[in-house]
């Protein structure tokens, strides 16, 4: 019998989740009537090609007939594995010998059978080994009864014969699927811009290019994928001013989010950020610069969009003819209209929402943020998840989708390559540690937490009471929790005026108006965000979700945590102050065992971010968090 | 989107269990895209008949999508289960209309949308409701806007109108398959004792004819099930003595488990206990008495059983030609031969296999209690079940398979309809606690335990040590805490000397000699066993397992718990004194919620064994136990 499979994501009916040489657990309860000695193994394959060989590793057993072990994947696409179970029929003779003789039972007549099982083994053993054994046997058979029973029973001879692989009597599980992605989608550091505040005084738009100069230092803060909100042109109608107000300026340019004007839709771009050519100069900038520029994908128009008057079928339209703006009362978006995916014309609705993708991709774009996607039918992005896996499977979606939690896994399960997550609204100690504790276990398989700390819409209370103590927090939070995590611009200002008491929204939100920056200040927290990306780029551990422990301290303003690696060759034990405002000191109690540690042994514990060595030794260690000078602990242990 | 339906065993791979109009709780999580209000139900049909009409009932909204709701089936057999859901577009229409209202935003162009949605509707709605909501109707769509408004959105209108189920743009669940049996799979009181020690006198063997004398007393016990040992020939090859001597005299009658002789096998009685007559007329007897026989279903033979000779490759044989005797190195059993169920001649095995059953159902036997189950092929035991099922669905099997967790639930769910558990093994508090909530929540579906207390094989080291007191404390629990539960008899006696320290074996046990009782004397706990049996048959949330929830107690000697109905018009609450040597007293912490209770209402809570009242109010309570007088409190609470 080989149950309880997995990973395994709705019965098997959908794929898990794997990028390239991830090491991905794999685990199973494999178990017989009677008192046999059990072998099994997992086998897995890429279907990306199609004789690409199958691959196989010995599984370990474990407590209650569990067996565990990992498979690992070099192939983006669609990929396969089985369970496979057997009996080692000569170790369970010679385990039943070896009992009966203890016993003092007669084991006289039992001999002959294990020599019987030897020669049947010894056919499917590898030369030499095969020609070897066989001539020991021959000369042990020969010998006297004693001799027989101490060859028999030599724990070598079986260990040897236990890697046979029977052609009969295999109990194979039912074939699970994964989808493997390359890298990225798994791990990396987001930061998300307006290029229209890039080299803008103000007033006047900043432009794709002069994006393009901002790239060299977003890459020296360590870096990896530049997500920019829109780009397209932006419309008039019910175009709303700074602060989100009714009425807009001449000057105002408007949400991003508004998408489409005269001057083109959703694969133009907005003329005061310059030309398709500039896009592509920005895209060889990013390259240049080992960055990744990500898009977004918001399926929705300005009134003004071309599709409003060339299909005007796509929309919504109330008995009176007039097509309903979006809303969710009391809010009200004037300068939107949202599309109408039910519609008669879906199909035609569907095609031109894909061809989107399409036209970005040939630009050279491979991961695109999807705005709102759980107000879009699931059967929508499964049918677009579908064509991108057959066509484009390097390309990356990320769902934005704030919603219930069964949402949320289902978006993730039709297969969303990332997620945000609550993470943004999990603050206290007990918070974090019980909704990291579900990411990193339940929807592992499925769902990848991309851990953005803050959003052009969300500026927590938290960041807004804390100062910058509050941020620097938060930020070793997202970038030692996820492996992936973001940060928008102005973070790394410690930016954190709302726009009213209550709100989430900033003051003077950039989604309204041009933001000029000025990093050079003091204040400025990059050579912070700069040390701990360089971090996550020499830890495995931190590159990877599936391997986060908790770990137990006194003082609830301090959470520890570590991640580690599955050969426990890096291991990064982390503690954060989550008080922003007064030095906390306590002790932590370490499951040392989760470090890959011995009780007795004294270990390293080298502070990654001051860059001071410790050298401890048991579960309990003394810490104390200075939030104005540090905001926690980066600890690499090591025996 | 319809997900995570339950009750769900193996992905739908296996039926989920029920007994006839059981209250089978069903739940899954519904949402979909956007703002919609939902409406779902579950539909269900028995399968036993071809025609059998769908049934179903509207499911209520939690937390987080999840809705839930019970079915209820009256036919055993097969029957089939699914969930849908669908929008209420009126009920949507509305609350979005009502949300715009409150926003300021003008109504005036979507208040056509509701009387087109209003129409509709109206066609599906079941007359006369049709016919006086469409003449309202068209009085109020005559009137001014004001009056229209305040039709469209009463709130009595939309709870009318969300009643109807639409033709198109219902979603459905992939069917899921349960398997229904008859009550007393799930509910039953179990009593264990061995025929040939009935009306003997210690040398002369006890028979059927007696057993059935002493059936009238074990119905006024309260049991519903007698469960008797293996009733057929003894072998004489490897006989045991007393005490599991190797040797035997000839007044030892053997162990009934090494069955057949010359005087035959599994179909054939033990000529010492009767003929098959007598066997009739002990089923009478029981029926007469409300009780229900049970036999032991051991697949294995004794060297002397016609088998060995007329189907000698039934057996596994050794190099030399001989057959080797069951074994568990050290142990032996050289008066048992197991049989080999992967034999050339399997499939004439099984059939004749199964033929032992055939032939005890047509006496009239429809439960049988199996031996070590997992000593033998799991795909044996599902051919066996689905025979069953097809050609004698009332027939129980009860799973005796004390062996790994995984085997455990495997076998529960090839269908056997009750299992034995590690209860009686589970001691402390939180062992009980914790075993219990797992076999009541994690595996209810599918495994039914019968919380045996002793069997006799198990006599266990806390009833050799606890005396008296903990044979009362054990059959509170057991009794309480399973629908269905068992003793061994002597239990009734408290009969608790071991073979031998750390033995779990009774001496002088009665699988190797026979055991005449006198149950008259005043140590006898059968007033008390069927006081609590009487309590078990008219409270009914003691006949189900689905609803059992633990208490804080105070004093680590006090397990606390409750059961109750899914209306909560039946609730017991249990507190068990653990300690059988000394008076406990402490506080008790209830959840009230699980009790059906408010915080600040008083409640009558009636001590069922002293047939005390108490009125409580509030969730603290205190309570006194003294081991020598009351083990435990039953307490029925009521408002």
């Amino acid at each position: 019998m080989i149950t309880d499979v997995s990973p395994v994501v709705d019965c098997g009916r959908r794929p898990a989740k794997a990028v390239q040489d991830e090491m991905v657990p794999v685990a199973a309860r494999v178990f017989t009537d009677g008192r046999k000695v059990l072998r099994t193994r997992v086998r897995w394959r890429s279907l990306a090609t199609p004789d690409a060989p199958w691959q196989s590793t010995p599984l370990t057993p474990g407590l209650e007939d569990w067996w565990h072990g990992h498979l690992t994947i070099q192939e983006i696409g669609p990929a396969e594995f089985v369970i496979e179970g057997w009996e080692d029929a000569f170790q369970s003779w010679r385990n039943d010998l070896v009992r009966r003789i203890d016993a003092g039972i007669d084991a006289e007549p039992d001999i002959d059978s294990g020599w019987g099982l030897l020669e049947t083994s010894l056919r499917r053993l590898r030369a030499p080994h095969r020609f070897r054994l066989a001539e020991q046997a021959r000369t042990a058979r020969a010998s006297g009864r004693e001799l027989q029973l101490r060859f028999l029973t030599d724990e070598t001879l079986s260990a040897r014969l236990s890697e046979i692989i029977p052609v009969s009597g295999l109990s194979r599980s039912t074939p699970l699927s994964l989808w493997v992605e390359r890298p990225r989608a798994l791990y990396g550091a987001w930061y998300e811009l307006f290029p229209r505040s890039q080299g803008s005084d103000g007033v006047i738009s900043g432009t794709l290019l002069a994006t393009a100069d901002e790239l060299p230092a977003i890459a020296d803060m360590g870096f990896d994928v530049v997500y920019l909100p829109p780009i397209h042109p932006i419309g008039h109608t019910g175009r709303r001013g700074r602060n989100n107000s009714q009425v807009a300026t001449d000057q105002d340019p408007g949400s991003p989010w508004a998408i489409g004007s005269e001057m083109g839709g959703h694969t133009a771009i907005h003329p005061d950020l310059g030309s398709l050519d500039d896009f592509r100069t920005l895209l060889e900038a990013a390259t240049s610069q080992g960055l990744e520029i990500a898009l977004d994908y918001a399926l929705q128009c300005s009134p003004d969009h071309p599709w409003v008057t060339a299909h005007p079928e796509w929309f919504a339209h109330r008995p009176d003819g007039s097509i309903r703006a979006a809303e969710n009362p009391p809010k009200r978006y004037d300068d939107i209209y949202p599309l109408d995916f039910g519609c008669r014309s879906w199909r035609s609705l569907w095609e031109a929402c894909y061809g989107i993708l399409e036209f970005w991709i040939e630009q050279g774009v491979h991961i695109f943020r999807v705005d709102n996607p759980h107000t879009k039918p699931v059967a929508f992005w499964g049918w677009v998840v579908r064509r991108l896996h057959r066509l484009h499977p390097e390309v990356i979606l990320l769902a934005e989708a704030f919603t219930s939690p069964a949402m949320m896994r289902e978006l993730a399960k039709v297969g969303f390559s990332q997620s945000y997550t609550y993470f943004t609204w999990r603050t206290t100690k007990d918070q974090i540690a019980a909704y990291l504790a579900e990411l990193s276990r339940e929807s592992v398989d499925y769902l990848r937490p991309n851990l953005f700390i803050n959003t052009p819409d969300i500026l927590t209370e938290e960041l807004q009471r804390g100062g910058p103590g509050a941020f620097r927090a938060r930020l070793v939070l997202g970038a030692t929790l996820g492996a992936s995590y973001g940060i928008y611009s102005g973070f790394d200002l410690a930016e954190g005026t709302a726009l009213h008491d209550g709100s989430e929204e900033y003051l003077d939100s950039e989604k309204y108006q041009l933001r000029p920056r000025d990093f050079s200040g003091t204040e400025s927290l990059r050579p912070l965000v700069s040390r701990v990306n360089q971090i996550r780029r020499e830890h495995r551990s931190l590159q990877q979700f599936r391997r986060l422990d908790f770990h137990w301290s006194d003082d609830p303003a301090l959470v520890c945590y570590s991640k580690s690696t599955p050969a426990m060759d890096d291991v990064v034990l982390v503690v954060v102050n989550l008080d922003p405002w007064s030095t906390h000191e306590s002790t932590i109690h370490l499951d040392l065992s989760r470090l890959g540690l011995a009780d007795g042994d004294p270990y390293l514990a080298r502070e990654l971010l001051s860059g001071e060595d410790y050298v401890w030794q048991g579960p309990h260690q003394f810490v104390r968090l200075n939030p104005a000078r540090y905001p926690a602990h980066i600890l690499w242990c090591s025996r």
